[in-house]
Order: C-alpha cells, then structure tokens, then sequence
C-alpha cells in the first residue's frame, strides 16, 4: 500500500516546489494538484464572499483571517467579514452557490484554487467553503522570512456523511468552552456530527423546566441550562456541525431515578436510588410497565428535541441487563400481558413507544446496537458500538445492520477511551475493503463516529484523550479508503496535533499543569521524558472494577498525563527494528543514546522524589527500565551475553502493570533485544 | 524593614520544625504561632460543617476538598459536602456562627487551629471560613512520600474592606469561562471585590432586552447574555466576592453611538458613529441636553441593576475631555440654559441625574475621580486612578477624596497594563505610613483595585497580565502594613504562581503556547531562555498611537508571551551585584554562566529563524546581547579592557526598545558592569 501511495506522490510533483510529502493535510483530500508557484501572504490579505451562502461563512471566513493572522504575525487590516461582496478585489474569493443546511447528505464539496495573486473557492454551500478553509489553512508553508500558500488546485469531497465524535458528559461533567473548543477542532478536521451524551448513572446534564428534579437531584449541581443548549448547538451550527443528543433509556437510569425513584424497575420503593459515584454497568433501569416513565420521557422529549434542530435523536439503550426486570413481579407479569418473551421483546416495547413521541418533533430514533432486535422499526439508526471486547467480531453490527436494511454508524474501532494505538482507530473502515455488502446495503453505512467515554477523564484532560488521535479517524471517515499509509499519518497528525493549540485545545499545554502538580514545582523534565515511554493501561485494565476512582476523584496522576502512542516508544522501536536489521555501529549509537537518557530520567526522578510524594509511584518502573537499560547497553557493547536469567527477570519488570497505572510502551521492543 | 520582619519571623519558629520562612502564605495573615507538630493527612480525611452559615460554604469546602486532592493524589473517600453536621466525626471541623453577606464592611475574620489530630476553622461567617480553607491549602507541606499540615494557630482579618480586580472586557471580550477562572484565582489570595467593566469604545457587552440594538450592532457578536451574567454573579458570590458592574458613560461612547447615534454629541447628524477598533481616548461622548439620552440610561439600568445583587454601580465618568460638547451649539445653550459654566459642570449635572436612577434600585454610584467636582453629590464613590503618567503625584486623589468627604479606592498604582514591575505595585499603599489624614478620613479609604485594561490583552493572554503579579496587591490591600519585604513577597509569589495553574489559570501553559506557535512548532527552549530576559515595553510605549494594532488584532507575538518581572534578569541583577561587591571566582562564575547561556540561546534562535518567520524580529536583540555577552567575558576574564565606545555601542543596542515590542530587562545591570 505504501508503494502505491509513493506512485500516487510521484505522480504530480515534478515542477511543484513543495511536495505532496510535504504537506500536513489531515484529512487528506480526494484530489490535489501542486503546481509550480506561491501565493504571497501580506498585511492586505483580504477576503470576498459571493453566492447565497448561509451566513455562518462570515464568521467562519472572520475566524480564518484571525488564525491566518495569528500564525503569521501580519495582522491584517481586514477586520470583520459580514455581508456580501463586502471587498470585491480581495485576494481570496469564496464562492457559495447556496446556503448550507446542518444535517446529513449535503453536498459538502469544495473546489479550492490556489493561484499566484488569487486564491478562488468554489463551493455547493457554506459547508463546503467551511472546509475550504481549513484545507488553505493546512496548506501554509513558510520559508525563514515568509509564509506563503504554494499554488495548487485542490477538489475534495466526503467519502462518509456521518463523521462524528461523541463526548460524555455524564461521567464527568465538560463545562460548555471545554465543548466549543472540541467543536472548533472538529470543524478544523472536517468532522461534521457532535454526538452529546447528556445523561448516564453518574449524572443528568441538561435542565429540564418542568421537572426541576432531574438537576436538583441528579448533577451535583454540574449541568447545562437550555440556554447553554442552545449556545453550544449555535456554535456547532456555525461551524458546519450537527449536534445529536442522546438521554440513554431505559438502562444507564442512576440518576434519572434518583431524581424519580418511583419510575424505576425495583419492587423495594424504599431502597434509594442513588447518583453513581463508581464506573461500571448498574442495574437501576427505568420501568416499562409504568404509563408515568413515559409521560415523564415524553415530558423530557418535548423540551430536550427543540433544542436540537436536527433531525436526529439518540436514545441510548444499551447495557440493560434486565436484572432489575427479572426480579420485579409486576414486570413479569406486564411481560406475559404483552405477550413479550424475552427482556429484548420487553426493551423493544419500550423503545418503540419512544417513536411516536419524537416523530412528533420530526426526529429519527438513533439507539445502540442493543436496539436492533427483530421488532425494531427500520427508521430506526442503529449504532454499532461492540466488538472484540465483547466476543463480537469486529464492526459485526454495523454489516448486520446494514443487511437488516437499518442505517447504521459505526463505532466499534473508534472507542478513545480504550487508550489504544491511533493505528487501531485509523485502519478501521466502516466498510473495509473485503466487504461482501451490497451497494444498496453500504448505502446504509452512514459512517463512523469517535466515542470520548469520560469514567477517568475530566475537563482538564479530554482534550489529550480526544486529540490529536481524532484527527486520523476523521480522514478514515472524510479521505479516499486508499489512504493508509501509517508513517504519513502520523506524521500529518503530529502537524495537526500543533496546530490545535490554535483553537485552545489543551493536549499539549494541559501535560505540563499535571507533571508540574506532580514534581511539587520542580523542573519537569525528566517527568515529561518519562512519560514518553509510559501510556495509561488499556482497555478498562486501568480502575479495574471501577471503585479505585470515584467521579469526583481529580485525576491528577501520572497516567493522566501520559497518552497512548508515546512518543519516544514509537522512536525507540524504529530504532530498535533498525538495530536488529543491521548492528552497524550508527544504529548501536542510536540505541544506546536512548538508554542512556533512560538512566539519566531515573536519577533525576530518584532526586525529584526527595521533595515530591506524586513522584513515588512512578520510580518503581523507571528504576526497571533504567536497570535493563543498564544491561542492554553492556550485550549490545559486547560486554556482556544477552538472554541470561537476569535479563529476563529485568524484562518482566518492566512488563509490569502495577505501577503509576501505566505500562512501558517500550516492553515489546525490549524484548525483541533481550530474545535477540 | 527587612530586620523587622526577620525578627518577627524569628521571635515563634524556635520549637517548630517548619519555619515561618518556609511558609509560601499569601496575603500574609495577622497572627501566627507555628507550633512542633504535623497534621498527616490520609484518604479518609474528611470535612464536616457546623453553625449557621450561608450553604457558599458546602461548595466551598468540597472544592477544598478536590483540590487537596489533586495536589496529594490521595482522592479521599468523601465526595459532596451538601449539608449541616453531615459527618461529626470529620478531622477538618469548620463552624460559623451566621451566614454572610456578600459586600463590604463584613466581618471576613477567621481563626484556624492545626492540632495533631484535628484541624478547627472558626468563623464569624462562611465568608471568613472560605479565606481559612484557602489559608489551610497554602500551609500544605510535603517530605518525600507524604503531605502534611504543620500545627499552628492563625488568626487573622482583612486591613482594608474593598479587595478588587478590574477586567476591562469592552477591549478584548473576555469569555465566561476566563471570568471564572480568575473568580477562583482573586478568592484564592483573598480577593473580594471583582469590578467589570461592561462597556467601552470597542464594545458593548451586556444584553439589554429592551434595546438589542446595543448588541446588535455594537459587540461584534461578543457578548454576555443575561444568563450569563447572572451565572458569573452567582459564582463571584459562592466564592465571596462582590461583582460591580460598570457601564461608562457619558464619554467612551464610541459603542452605544454606534447602535444610537441620536443620543451622541455631535452636530452632523449624518457622521456615524462606529465602534473604535484603535486603543486611545476618542471623542464620542452622550448628548448630556438630550432627555432621549436619560431614558435610555435609565431602560439600561433597570435591566442591569438587578442581575447585580451588590450596592455598588460603577458609571465611569473618565476621560470625557468635552470636545463633542464644545462644538455643539445646541449643547452650548443647554450649558447657558442651566448655568453650567464649564464642562466639569455639564458633566456633574449629567452624573447626578443617574443618581436617582441608580437609587431606585438601591444602588450607590461608583466614578472615576473626574466625576469628584464640587456639586458632587458625597454618596458617590470616587475611584482614584490618576497619578505620575497624568502628571499627578501618586495617589492624589484617594487622600482628596476622603478629605473631601468622599468614600475612595485607589487604582492608580495598581495598573496592570502598564507592565511595570510588581515591586511598584506592592509598595503602593492606599494609606501610606507618611500619610496625614485623620482617623475619620482614612476610614473613607475603603482600599484598593488592581485594573487590567484590555487593549493588548487577549483572553489567551489575560492570566499572564494579572497572575501572579495581582496575589502581591491582594497582600498590600489584607495585610498589615508592615508586610513590605521585597524578597520574601517574590518567593511567595513564585510559589502561588504555580498553585494557581490548580484553579485552571493559564498564565504558565499559555506562554508556551505562544512561544509553540512563534517557533512554528520547533523546540521552544531557546525562545522561552530568551522570554526570561525580555519584557514588554512599558507605560503605553508598545502599541503607541494606538493604530498599529487592532482589538482584532490576535496578539501572538512575542512581547505577548513576555512578562515583567522577567525571571532571569531578576537573577542576573543579583548576580551583577554580588560581581560588582566582590569579584571573587564564584561571582565570575556566575555572571560567566549567563552570558555564555545567552550567546548559546542566540546561536539556537537563529537556528530556529531558518524555519519561523516570527523568530525574525527577535534575533536583533538576541543579538546584541549576545555580542556584549562575548565581550564582557573577555572584560571579566581580564582579557580586554573595559568601558570602550565599542562597548557602549553595544550597550545601546541592548537599550533599544525597536525590536519585537520587548526590551531587555537586564539593560542597567549591563550598563553597570560596562561602567565598572
């Protein structure tokens, strides 16, 4: 595959001064043709719109002059973009035919020509000049005294119509500038659906009038009023972006309940319902045999989908174990009136008498794959979130949903808090290449959607969960299924992951406040070298069981400074595959170089522990990995035979999971040279 | 003063294994007495609340709890503090004899007792036990594994009622979410009063229902809405602190013209009025013979009044210099009409007509000291602000005022635009010891305000304007008055500089930010080595005229990143010193070690300006400074002779303020090592 994409570069790059290698696209556009020019950026830079554009592209093309500003340090005259034809000789020219539309299916091409004295976009709408823009915006190139856009003439298109992140907000609450600071993000990657989890066990987040309840009991106080409903989906809005909201039904139901203990499925009235403090899969589940849950659903329903403009409503329902049901007689007996076998029949019952009730507002019902049982109703969206973890094959439902002729989104592959290598993420295709689907079955496949579950992240943290990982998924869900090329993804991403600082994402900015709170004010650097061979444990290995952790715990710790694809790891294995290709004596440098820096980080963070109790946790791996750094450095010097019984015992520690919730993303790699 | 308080400080640490010295407690309280003793804190740690007090403390106290929490990563088992005696058997016992009011003149005292195995907090109110927990977090110490409270009593009161910041968000609009942030940073050094000024030339920020137009056409779309107003308030209050509103009138109009224009002063009803995007003082200024003009006030304050519960509203008043007015024949009769000879007069008769509009809703007018002429009225504030830059002794006008029989707070002095060093701003006393008001007069010194204007503040760049700069005003304005140690506030400010980044404030992590994006994306260290030497230019000197910036204007540069105070000339200062007493080899050493770091630091910036265009304006003075560097070495090292007009060529050079908008901080101690 990587030879065919070199080919695909060769191609076009002979008389071009910048090469398609070059260029930090992210996601990487349907066509692309550099030619041999610039385009010079001066202070009176300036911009036109023409066409019938929604007025979201002022303050979209306002925003770019800002960033183009900010980058370049030319603070352009030009101050706010806000009519029509406002400056007709501008440089660049943005073209709309028609005004965009928030919502699947819209033409969201654009044409972008980028040309010596003009820079011409067309588009179908809005939309498509929105994503225009950040394309010209990854195009900036620079030399030492200029930036400048090299000449290129660019079309791009979606391959997907669903290109969506789902942020939790349940878990742990995220105050409305952590989500429009996401939603800049998104935008900047083409992402086009914001999929907001508003209610779970640990929390409901949005106000309700009629039923004060829900936030005076359920939120701790931490919720959006529907005036921040409404900002937030405004902001979405001009971005280009859907806003999807899902009130997970009838299962996830903690807080619901505590706030409605008499709508839930237990037969005991007394025993409380509490706000879940702990992660997990709770049985609280709201009662189907009660006509009060559903007037109290509709009564939500009616206040929650005008909110929302579009045409999408997601109501959960996954992970309903029906234990709660199995124990309360007069479920049973509701079961056996209705003739409804099983708690599958039970829960499609209850989910298609949520139908009427947002048609009624003119919304699809969206559900997890849990929904998808033989009495669904085809309009409904089914959303194909399980998979390995679950004993599931990969993407299973998204194809059996397709078949059963639902539209369907897939998840599975894209779950962020699995802590997994972006590689994962990135070559999972919602239709991969040995689909055996038909065309109108792919049809089905709307597209995918990152899911940001929040049991151990808070608002200090999500944007390092989120990003710049994300932005691989969105070029799975936006570029041609033949872009795949791992190094120039992580490459684009890394340009990417920089250039989100822009936009206040705090991936990078936030590492430093967690390793400066855990050095107690001393010099973080042999933390922060530390962390770029540790990543957080994964897949739910990490508060294991769910209790180690409460919701209101701070997550200050290690593991919440470190991200997965760590850094030096992903060096260090290069380097090592390099090592035992050839031992010359260049890559033997290379190798010991990295040792060497490990036991110095030990020293410092031994030093670094005399003032800092945070620290403690973390020496126990760092003094394994500087010990068999030790050792490796004396086989690979010929000092010393490998393979010896020390060297494996030295290995196992650092394939430890015990320490600082982490693990040494090195592990694999010193093992390859241990066993060498 | 020094030896003052050295004695102080050693008269109580005798029998204590932490010293006063070690202390980083800012404001320093009143009194107190550390004792031989530690509080070791553990996962079950816990508080319980006692009294009478207003339910601010249970929000209070959890937040305390958090934040312990994340600083000792303990995350105790205790999540939400919600009621009276919910755990009686808690190691942190808080008691408040009644609830307290936000506003001034409240009894804020507080007595904090460590004992071994108890910590007590005694209050008047929930006000005062808020300033203790703040206290109680500050006295957190650590050994290598564990943190601990020492045992000590403090008690401890406020020395003046009005603690206040001013942020300034007509200029820059300042998101909800930096205004919180900053609540939480002004409650955590005690702070009580948050001034906001609402409304200026470039903007107008606050929703008005009745008159959308204000917002409508002059906000840029930049704005609070009522909501949000109101959910600052709310917070401020949680926290203790007193919000007074600022709407300025009648002169920097530019705004509220632009939206009504018949309300405006000038005679060509066919000139528009249009929101400044420059900084300065400009012209329009309201119609004072209009009645249209006072019954737009007057719809304007019934709106804004009651989203602000405090007794206090602030008008303006400033910087009106009656230009409009003059050529205004209409107004030149108004004036004759009612006697008003000069237009101090027209001005007073203009204010006291807001007097009963503000009455009504029981508030008591606030002005900048211009608004102090002799008609007018002595319930008026008078909030001083003019001193050496108006050409003006320093704090004239806080002495007039409390003479004069006016009630005062003082902000000249305490502006933080200015960019001077915090060592002026700490020294600055509202009452000074040569003071000679009587006992009566001083109490109309209700104390001081620390101003942030805007003009080249970004909300990306605001915390690094205020923080950590603003905790050393919070002292003067608590402490006593005899806390005056230059030293001693420097390193306690340093070390609640690194606590603040604990509530969210960016002041540290965003000058990376910028130093990330001016490097375009290369290693930062060499821009943040040469960041410690530089400051912005001073007194209004960056930005002179006005007009080379925009409020537009991003403010990514270099000079945004820089800070006063700039941490390296403050060591190199006292290393030239030490030099110039003794040059012995260790002081050589010294001196020796930064120039050679300053040579290597320009080597790397021009290494860097290969590839970053915005390094470019930088390497001139990087480069004088490494130049002198290489010849004081030699000078130094006894190489070469001193005091050549070569080396006062260089010496200029290091003294120019033409490049990047910064200027060396270390100049005058070059210049004293060049003289030596």
């Amino acid at each position: 595959m990587k030879y065919i994409i070199i080919l695909l570069f060769a191609a076009f790059v002979s008389n071009a001064q910048v090469k398609k290698e070059q260029l930090n696209l992210m996601p990487w556009p349907q066509n692309i043709n550099l030619t041999a020019g610039n385009f010079a950026i001066n202070k009176n830079f300036k911009i036109n719109v023409t066409g019938n554009p929604n007025s979201r592209i002022f303050a979209g093309a306002t925003n770019f002059l800002r960033r183009l500003d900010g980058r370049t340090g030319l603070f352009f005259g030009q101050g706010f973009i806000s009519k029509i034809n406002q400056t007709p000789t501008a440089e660049l020219q943005i073209n709309c035919v028609q005004a965009g539309n928030i919502g699947l299916n819209q033409d969201e091409s654009y044409k972008l020509e980028i040309q010596e004295n003009k820079i011409l976009i067309t588009a179908a709408s809005d939309l498509g000049a929105l994503h225009a823009l950040e394309t010209l915006l990854q195009m900036l190139q620079n030399d030492s005294s200029k930036y400048y856009f090299p000449t290129a003439t660019i079309s791009d298109t979606p391959r997907f119509t669903w290109r969506g992140l789902m942020i939790d907000v349940a878990r742990h609450f995220q105050p409305v500038d952590v989500l429009k600071r996401n939603l800049d993000a998104m935008a900047a990657v083409k992402l086009n659906v914001f999929h907001w989890h508003l209610t779970d066990d640990q929390g409901w987040r949005i106000q309700i009038k009629k039923h004060p309840k829900l936030t005076d009991l359920a939120s701790d106080g931490l919720f959006y009023t529907q005036e921040e409903i409404k900002s937030v989906v405004k902001y979405a809005g001009e971005r280009g972006i859907l806003v999807v909201p899902e009130i997970d039904v009838p299962g996830h139901a903690s807080a619901i309940l505590t706030a409605y203990p008499e709508m839930g499925s237990r037969t005991n009235a007394s025993t409380l319902y509490e706000i879940e403090r702990n992660a997990g899969i709770f049985n609280p589940t709201l009662d189907p045999s009660n006509p009060k849950t559903y007037q109290l659903l509709s009564d939500i329903f009616d206040e929650v989908c005008p909110l929302f403009p579009g045409a999408y409503f997601h109501i959960g329902g996954d992970e309903n174990e029906g234990k709660d049901w199995d124990a309360n007689p007069k479920i049973q007996k509701f079961k056996k009136k209705n003739k409804l076998e099983t708690n599958h029949d039970l829960q499609t019952y209850f989910t298609m008498q949520l139908v009427p009730m947002l048609k009624k507002h003119g919304k699809q019902l969206m559900g997890w794959e849990e929904i998808m049982t033989k009495d669904m109703s085809k309009q409904a969206i089914i959303h194909s979130w399980k998979g390995p973890n679950e004993g599931l094959p990969a993407g299973h439902s998204v194809a059996a949903a397709a078949k059963n002729g639902y539209q369907t989104v897939l998840s599975n592959g894209y779950y962020l808090d699995l802590m997994q290598s972006v590689n994962d993420h990135y070559l999972n295709d919602p239709i991969p290449h040995n689909s055996t689907l038909t065309t109108e079955e792919r049809a089905r496949i709307l597209g995918g959607e990152a899911t940001m579950w929040t049991e151990l992240v808070t608002p200090a943290t999500l944007d390092s969960r989120i990003w710049p990982r994300t932005a691989a998924i969105a070029e799975r869900l936006w570029s041609s299924q033949d872009i795949v090329d791992l190094e120039s993804m992580h490459n684009r991403m890394n340009a990417t992951s920089y250039r989100l600082e822009e936009l206040g994402i705090t991936h990078i900015k936030n590492k430093d406040v967690i390793l400066r709170n855990i050095s107690n004010n001393q010099e973080i650097k042999a933390l922060a070298d530390f962390s770029n061979v540790c990543e957080p444990l994964k897949i739910y290995s990490r508060n294991a069981g769910g209790t180690e952790y409460q919701m209101y715990s701070p997550l200050t710790l290690f593991a919440d400074a470190c991200t997965p694809d760590a850094i030096d790891a992903h060096n260090f294995n290069k380097a090592t595959d390099n090592y035992l290709k050839n031992k010359n004596s260049e890559n033997k440098r290379e190798l010991v170089a990295f040792f060497q820096k490990w036991i110095a980080t030990n020293k410092d963070l031994v030093q670094l522990g005399l003032n800092a109790p945070l620290v403690q946790p973390i020496l126990p791996l760092s003094k394994s990995l500087s010990e068999i750094s030790q050792q490796l450095i004396a086989t690979i010097e010929n000092k010393q035979a490998s393979n010896s019984s020390k060297m494996n015992e030295l290995l196992e520690k650092c394939n430890s999971k015990n320490h600082a919730d982490v693990e040494l993303a090195v592990y694999k790699s010193l093992k390859k040279l241990v066993n060498n």
